[in-house]
C-alpha cells in the first residue's frame, strides 16, 4: 500500500511517532528510504524534504551526474555497486580525459584500464568545436563511464519508496530535539508556506517521535545536527557553480576530462563542473566575480577552475560560456564536502544518523545509502 | 646619505623616476629594500606604503614570527639563510611539538633531529596550565627553533634602507598603469590623507616612472598585478585570526605545537596561531562565528582549528581563550597564499616584479627577499 504525502500546509497531518524518519529527500535520503523499504517494510518511515521534490535549491538537481571508473582502489567495490544500482538509469556515453601529456594519474588514484594514447584515436566530430589537439594531444577514454540525472534519479527513489508505503512530507523543515526520556528521537517539524510576496514562512509546527531520524540534509546536514544535537562533525560545504557552454553536444558525446574539469554533455549543449572546491568559509555569501572588469554570475573561483584548462579547451575562451551577470544567473548550489571526500554516513547519537554525500555521490551515493539501510535495519531499534 | 621619507600629504613630493619602485613596505618589502641598498647603492629607490610603518591591517604585525627546521629539504638552505639574517633578533625559546603518539612526521617533510620522546623529558614549570600530558604524550624539542617580531624586523629594515639612502613614501596608494614606450613601469601614487570622520580619502595623485616595480603587497599584490597589469596569477589569499590565550608564559617559554596550531609566547601569554588555512573565496567578509549559540569573534574555522587540538591543549577550553563578541575584537589579517605554499618572486612583465610571503615568509622570507635583490641587480635596467 502507498504512503501519504503531504506536498502543502492545507493537508492536515496528525501523526506522531515513526520508526524512522530521513531529513531531506535529495537523492541520498531518497535513496535511503528506498533501501528502508525494501529491506524493513515494517517499520514505518517518513520522509521529510524542505523544498519540493526535486528541492531546486538542492545540490542533486546540478549533480554532474557522471560516473566513472577512476576512483581508489577502496572506493571500487562502492562505485561498482552504485553502477549496477544505477541500471538503465545510466547513458554509458563514456569518458575521454585529455592530457597535454601521456603521464599517469596523481597519487591515491589507481590506474584502470589502458594508458594514455593519441588524441586522434579518440578524434570524433564535434570534438573539434571544444578541444584543441595541440594543447591535449593525449587521451584515454573510459569506456564504461556514463551520465544520469541525479534529479531524476532522486525522484524515481522517492516515488518507489512512496509506493513501497513510505509517508512524505514536501516544504517542512525539521529541527531536532534531541532525544525523549525513552531514548527515541523527538523532532519538531516546521511546515512551510509562501506568502503572497514569495516569503517562506512557518505555517504550523509540530512534534513527533523517531526511532531513528538519518539527517540526509547535504550541505546543512552537519549545521542541523550540530545545532539541534550539539554534535560537532568535521564536515564541510562549498558553492559550485556549473555554467553552461553553449557547444552542440548530442547523447552520444562523451564527458571531456581535463584538469579536474567536466564538460558534461546535457541537453545539446554542455555543463562545465569545476573541480572539487576548497570548503567555504562560513558565513561566505556567494558574490559573482569580474571578467576584465566586467561584473559576471561566475563567482572568481569558478573563473580561475575555467581559466586554467582554457587553453586545451578554448571553447572556454569564447562566448559559447555563459558567464551571467550576476550571481543568480549561474546555476550553482551549496554542496558538502565530507570529511575524507567521499559519500558516508555515521551515528551521531542513539538514535540520530548522518547521510553526506558530496559532489561525489555520483560514484558511490547509491551504495553508501544502501549499506546505512542495512546498517539502521541491524541497529535494534529503542523500545517505544 | 639618508633617504627622503613623506609621512603625510602635507610634504611636497616632486620626483618622477626612480630606477627602483617597492609597493608595500611590510616585511617582505622593507626586507628587499634594505638588501637592493646593500647590493646597489648606486640604483634610486623608492619605497610605498599604503598604511604607516607598520602598517596596522598588514600580516607583518600579526604574523607569528616563528622559526624552526621543519622544512622540507628544498626550503633547506633558504630557512639557514634566514636564521643567519635574523641574527639577535631571534629569541631561541626552541619548540616543543607534541604529539598523541610518537609517529613520524606528515609526507614532505624531511625528519630534522632526533624523534618523540615522552613529554616528561621536556616537561618545564608553566606547561600544566596548558598541555595535558595523558593526551599528548609525546615530544620532541626543536631547540634551534625560536621567535621574533615580523613587525619590528619589517620597521628595521625600512629604517636601514632609508638611513643608506632610500626614500620611503607612507599613506599611498600605488596603481600600476603598465609601461611606457620606453619599457619603463609607470605608477600613479595616490597619497592618501584621514578625514574628521575617520575616511581615507585620496588628497592628491602624481605619476612616476621606474625602471623595475616590484609589488610586495601581501595578499593585496596579486590583485594589483591583475587590475594594473592583467597579469593573472595562482596564488590566493586567506583572513587569519590569531586569538590571545592569558596562559602565563616567559621569554624562555618554548613554543608549544600540536597538529597545525602553535601556541606562541607573547607578552607574558600566548598567541593561538591556527594551521594553514583553506584559501577564503574572492569576496568573503570575515564573520564571527557562534559558541555554543553565543556570538564570538572567532570566525568559525578558528573554531574548528582550536576545538580539533583542544583535548591536548585544554587551556583552550578555559576562558583563558578570549573569543571576543565580534570580529573586529579579535587580531586578524588577510594573510597571502602563495602558489606552492612557499615564499617567492616572480617576474610579471619587463619591468614589474611579485614578491609574495604568506605565513611561511617566518621561514624563508628574508632570503626569499634578498633572491629577488640579487636578481634585480642582474637584470639590466630599460634604458631610460
Amino acid at each position: 500500500m502507498s504512503g501519504q504525502v503531504w506536498a502543502h500546509v492545507g493537508q492536515p497531518f496528525v501523526s506522531t511517532h515513526y520508526d524512522l524518519l530521513i531529513v531531506g529527500a535529495g537523492r541520498m535520503g531518497a535513496a535511503l528510504a528506498r533501501f528502508l523499504r525494501e529491506t524493513a517494510p515494517h517499520l514505518s518511515l517518513l520522509l521529510a524534504e524542505e523544498g519540493g521534490l526535486p528541492n531546486e535549491e538542492g545540490a542533486s538537481i546540478l549533480a554532474a551526474g557522471v560516473w566513472h571508473t577512476r576512483v581508489p582502489q577502496e572506493q571500487r567495490q562502492r562505485a561498482e555497486d552504485t553502477r549496477t544500482l544505477l541500471g538503465e538509469a545510466l547513458n554509458a556515453c563514456g569518458l575521454l580525459e585529455l592530457r597535454p601529456g601521456p603521464g599517469i594519474a596523481g597519487p591515491g588514484i589507481a590506474e584502470v584500464g589502458p594508458g594514455f594514447s593519441p588524441v586522434s584515436e579518440f578524434w570524433i566530430p564535434g570534438l573539434e568545436g571544444v578541444v584543441d589537439p595541440q594543447a591535449l594531444p593525449f587521451a584515454r577514454l573510459d569506456t564504461r563511464a556514463g551520465t544520469y540525472s541525479a534529479g531524476t534519479l532522486a525522484l524515481k527513489c522517492a516515488n518507489a519508496a512512496i509506493t513501497a508505503g513510505a509517508d512524505l512530507m514536501l516544504n517542512v523543515r525539521a529541527e531536532l530535539c534531541g532525544l525523549d526520556s525513552a531514548g527515541r528521537a523527538q523532532v519538531r517539524l516546521h511546515r512551510l508556506s509562501v506568502t503572497n510576496t514569495h516569503e517562506v514562512v512557518v505555517d504550523s509546527s509540530v512534534n513527533v517521535t523517531a526511532g531513528r531520524v538519518v539527517v540526509a540534509a547535504g550541505a546543512a546536514g552537519p549545521h542541523l545536527a550540530e545545532v539541534g544535537l550539539g554534535a560537532v562533525t568535521p564536515h564541510r560545504s562549498a558553492y559550485r557553480q556549473t555554467p553552461r557552454l553553449e557547444v552542440p553536444s548530442t547523447p552520444a558525446s562523451p564527458v571531456l576530462q581535463s584538469g579536474g574539469l567536466l564538460l558534461r554533455p546535457r541537453d545539446g549543449g554542455y555543463t562545465v563542473i569545476p573541480p572539487a572546491a576548497h570548503p567555504d568559509p562560513w558565513g561566505y555569501v556567494p558574490t559573482g566575480g569580474r571578467l576584465v572588469g566586467v561584473p559576471v554570475g561566475l563567482r572568481r573561483e569558478t573563473l580561475n577552475a575555467v581559466l586554467e584548462v582554457m587553453d586545451g579547451l578554448p571553447a572556454l575562451a569564447t562566448e559559447a560560456l555563459v558567464p551571467g551577470r550576476s550571481i543568480a544567473d549561474i546555476p550553482g548550489a551549496w554542496v558538502a564536502l565530507p570529511g575524507g571526500g567521499w559519500p558516508l554516513w555515521e551515528q551521531l547519537d542513539a538514535a540520530h544518523w548522518l547521510l553526506l554525500g558530496g559532489e561525489r555521490a555520483d560514484l558511490t551515493g547509491l551504495s553508501v545509502a544502501r549499506e546505512l539501510a542495512e546498517e539502521l535495519v541491524k541497529a535494534e531499534a529503542p523500545s517505544v
